[in-house]
């Protein structure tokens, strides 16, 4: 009984509670529909003394709902070859000034920028002008407007020789009013700001709201710039008698060791996620391929949180058979580097200005043919330089950055090869030296005195494979199927993997690798 | 006390084995060194009478002991106009036949195939000759060889005009006797192996043994078309304006409701593997990159184990902002897929008669410009073959497959767009018919009646896009940051995915999605 009593108690409860519900939801309505009707009339007002109330407003939202046949004008093709046109632009509100009875907008689309003119007139009205001048930074808007050639240049644009006077202008996407970081702001030179006791924007907020970071010129050049790489890198190796191929990410075994590698699961097992895609590039080669590059993720699970360093990034990986020596191989890559080197400077000045102006750096040098130093001439100017290191022991990173700058004095080049490194600080698989077993046939690449590649000549003999596989510890039954790969007769091959994000940051002589990276992942970092 | 004998009594034994060990290690030396003196006896011996015995023989591993200048002509160039010329060819042994004094072995590079001969005479001595028939198949070796004109084509080469009198003869890189898979029935036609009472390799044996399966002239060819189809992909859509674009594979949460998701072990959490790059190609969307493509993998967690289902793919992607109406953009994908169909056609035409020979099929068929059904019509034309379904119901793999059938015979395509499906079948995100509330503004496009993308206008509105998400009762918290990418200013925009190895397999007629991927990955299968 207590239990129905209970049930009856509640029912009632919540009927009580259903009543107040409705009451308040029935006030709510009367009060937005005094709200509308009030509105609706100010409206109706405004709209009749507005003689422009067709030439403005807020389009409904584009859901193809026509296909409308009007042409668009880009705003980098506004020049004065267009003056007097009555063009459409489709474009954001950068800024936005009212002035009396005019209003300045600027509009902006990727790099490009115009100034636009609303002045209330013949065309529009004080409450056209208004309404312009209340549009929120960031919003999208299609603009009809006439294209005036200026007296004076207009520096604040790209576009500097026009303005717009605008006729027409129609709301495509609105953007909310308080923007998590102002553009201006993004782009400001460092030092700049504190200086004028201006804002920077730091790279935690610029990451965070990466969606709007990546509206800067300077990202906008970063990142088109950065597609160049991979076009270049394709183009040569392509003309060059390449095949790309695709690796698989997910794989069973942990190549190296197992070190610093990410967990999968994967159904009812486990699996791990590829440190690199050199095993593949090696069965392909394996497999008659002969040259073979792939551009893909990278992942490394190490705890690293330096400016150069990502838990996942873009590996650019070459593997070559090759004849008789494995500097043929290098050899293909470096002229592959420069052939990127020169693409970018040749088509991509723009970009390349349009970051200086952000982040200043000197012009990236480089030599033809590129220029090959032995380990031991490097540890020979890092001692005459007052290092204290042993012969075969590895270089670190400020070692490397000491080199780069000797280098740069002596050999005035950005870019350059390190050859035959210790045997003891590669992988099992390099192939040692066959004139001094201390040293190996591998090699790193540099650009501005960073690490962008590392590779070698592999060992392509199971035998000798599996013996410096177990001289390093490893359990051969885990790279049973990578050594098995070598027994049905394997060419001799060479390769590496370059960093694609480092490339272009030590290009641009960027400091921090998350610049070059749209989406980072370190080890504090996974979103967006 | 007790302990010390015990460790006495132990040492004692191990001495005592220890000594075992050394007497049978010295037995063995003896035994080995008694050995090594017959051999060289006899290698004496046979070097004594052998005249050439400084033209054959094992080389010692290519460790890059020297920088050799001598050109290696490739199979393929071998052809009547180097008659007469003394060259040297790597190469590997494809099939080996001594026949008295003679020994015949087909040499094989790639997909490309010569005679070669060696006959006891001048050049070459009996030793020389045995040692040559000998050589295990898949051997690679170095000859040096006079291209010699024949005058009955050689059938069964692929250069069918010349053979090689082959000088000298050294091995590179020796395989094992006992090959895992013979490359003769890796590919005979399915069928043929049957009635000849011959073998054909089932595709567990092939993917076993991809190394060696990836040798055949057939994988060869599927694989080089491949690495075309990317080619193709970028280079049509660079010069439409697009970006390439690098999306993390690595993401904090499941987009689409979590489900089919690989969870990854991300140092102290949890991550996932990117089901595919749609919200960051949108996010690039809405930081202005208006036209961006990128070429990675996709990761599916379905226990499917289908002809066409895969765990990872490689997925071509593309998302665009479009003026006024999404067609502009199935316009640009379906003209990227013409442009690809006709590059396959004309610049790939030896690899599609190459994969023909061991899988027959037809030419695939395209219309200019591409068809476009809409849903409806489909529907239609399936009911008027017999197929009882609901208007507004997906489409089931067989339908798909007869409505492939049914439009291949009205129009003669293997490829088309069908727009329009029922919004209740697409995803959240799906922009809505707005002239019919149970259509969406979505398609998909088909090849040979199979699925090969899918796409459709985005939701661009953040307010729509939460009623549309609450609607298919996902959990807003998950996709804030996805929704927040549209609240400052968003333009219009479409778009979809593409399979890589789907597209290879519809366009080549082929069955097995395996077939066209390196190494793929099901539920049942990681590795190699």
């Amino acid at each position: 009984m207590k239990v129905q009593r209970a049930g009856e108690e509640e029912q009632q409860a919540q009927s009580k509670k259903a009543l107040k519900k409705q009451q308040k939801e029935a006030e709510k309505a009367a009060k937005k529909a005094e709200k509308q009707a009030k509105l609706a009339a100010e409206q109706q007002e405004t709209d009749e003394d507005d003689f422009a109330k067709d030439r403005y407003g807020i389009c409904p939202m584009v859901q193809s709902q026509q296909k409308l046949d009007r042409a668009l004008v880009r705003v980098q093709d506004l020049t004065p070859e267009k003056a007097e046109q009555q063009i459409w632009v489709r474009a954001r509100i950068h800024t936005s000034r009212a002035k009396g009875k005019q209003c300045f907008l600027v509009l902006r689309h990727q790099q490009f920028t115009v100034q636009a003119l609303l002045a209330v007139g013949d065309r529009a009205s004080k409450q056209m002008v208004k309404f312009a001048a209340n549009l929120t930074k960031e919003s999208i808007i299609d603009v009809e407007a006439v294209v005036k050639k200026v007296e004076q240049k207009i520096e604040s644009c790209s576009q500097q020789d026009v303005e717009l006077h605008v006729e027409r202008v129609f709301v495509i996407s609105q953007s909310e009013a308080r923007l998590p970081l102002q553009l201006e702001d993004a782009v400001r030179p460092e030092g700049e700001g504190d200086e004028e006791g201006r804002a920077t924007v730091n790279q935690d907020t610029r990451l965070d709201n990466r969606v709007i970071d990546l509206r800067t010129t300077t990202s906008q050049a970063i990142f088109r710039l950065q597609s160049g790489v991979c076009q270049l890198f394709r183009d040569t190796l392509i003309n060059k008698g390449f095949v790309e191929i695709q690796t698989p990410k997910i794989i069973s075994a942990a190549s190296e060791g197992g070190a610093n590698v990410f967990t999968v699961s994967y159904f009812k097992t486990s699996a791990y996620l590829a440190q690199s895609p050199q095993l593949y590039k090696q069965m392909c080669i394996c497999a008659d391929f002969d040259k073979v590059f792939c551009v893909g993720p990278v992942f490394r699970a190490e705890d690293s949180n330096t400016h150069r360093h990502l838990t996942e990034f873009v590996g650019l990986d070459i593997e070559m058979a090759f004849n008789y020596h494995y500097h043929e191989v290098i050899d293909s890559i470096t002229d592959t580097m420069v052939q990127i080197f020169k693409g970018l400077r040749d088509r991509f000045q723009t970009e390349i200005q349009t970051v200086n102006k952000q982040y200043s750096s000197e012009p990236f040098k480089f030599l033809e043919p590129t220029l090959r130093l032995e380990y031991k001439e490097a540890v020979a100017m890092l001692k005459a330089a007052g290092v204290e290191m042993g012969d075969e022991e590895d270089l670190s990173t400020p070692n490397e950055k000491l080199l780069g700058r000797l280098v740069k004095e002596k050999y005035d080049t950005d870019f350059y090869v390190l050859d035959k490194y210790p045997l003891a600080v590669r992988p099992f698989y390099t192939m040692p030296d066959p004139n001094n077993p201390k040293y190996s046939n591998s090699y790193d690449m540099f650009m501005r005195g960073e690490e962008i590649l590392s590779g070698a000549q592999r060992v392509h003999d199971a035998q000798l494979l599996t013996e410096r596989a177990t001289h390093h510890g490893i359990d051969l039954e885990k790279i049973k199927a990578y050594i098995d790969s070598f027994r049905y007769g394997a060419p001799p091959h060479a390769g590496g993997g370059i960093g694609l994000e480092r490339v272009t940051m030590l290009y641009l002589g960027l400091h921090n690798v998350r610049q070059t990276s749209m989406f980072p992942r370190d080890p504090k970092r996974l979103t967006p």
